[in-house]
């Protein structure tokens, strides 16, 4: 898995960006998005919808909720920065919304 | 809902942290523990237990999840502090462990 360049990451970025609501945005070697739902239900149904596609691509992020919000953060460890893995799976949790 | 002092705080963290294998300790105005589990899909599946509960109760926590591991924080906005509603839910997310 390798990292990403900054350049590549501004490219993915910017592709991302053409189908979220509300933009992901760089936050130091990750990406960060905030979601936010009507209630607690529906932020933990989505929480529970990614989950389930994290653990199959056995990549997960750290993230909050609070009450009607998620924030996502996405990162690779092993690559101490961005991936392609951190694009893809932010792709999938965009196309579960 | 009424604020509890810190003594009455004192008291219940005690009460509490008596059938707790690592204690829930005040931060600020806040009660927060880490649970740790053996995974993800075990960390994911104490938040849904948790997730329930908290709704029940229509008192949310702020919360995150890092891989296996699980930051629960618990304060009463409303009370601008802590209140006995987030001691009886430590206690019922105690119960779910």
């Amino acid at each position: 898995m390798e990292k990403l360049s900054g350049n590549e990451i501004q490219e993915k970025l910017r592709d991302l960006n053409i189908i979220s609501e509300n933009p992901w945005q760089l936050n130091g070697d990750a990406i960060e998005k905030e979601f936010l739902f009507e209630d607690f239900i529906r932020a933990f149904s989505f929480m529970t919808k990614v989950a389930i596609v994290v653990e199959k691509f056995s990549h997960h992020p750290e993230w909050t909720n609070i009450f009607n919000r998620v924030i996502v953060t996405l990162r690779t460890h092993e690559a101490d920065g961005l991936t392609n893995l951190d694009f893809d799976i932010a792709n999938e949790i965009e196309h579960l919304l």
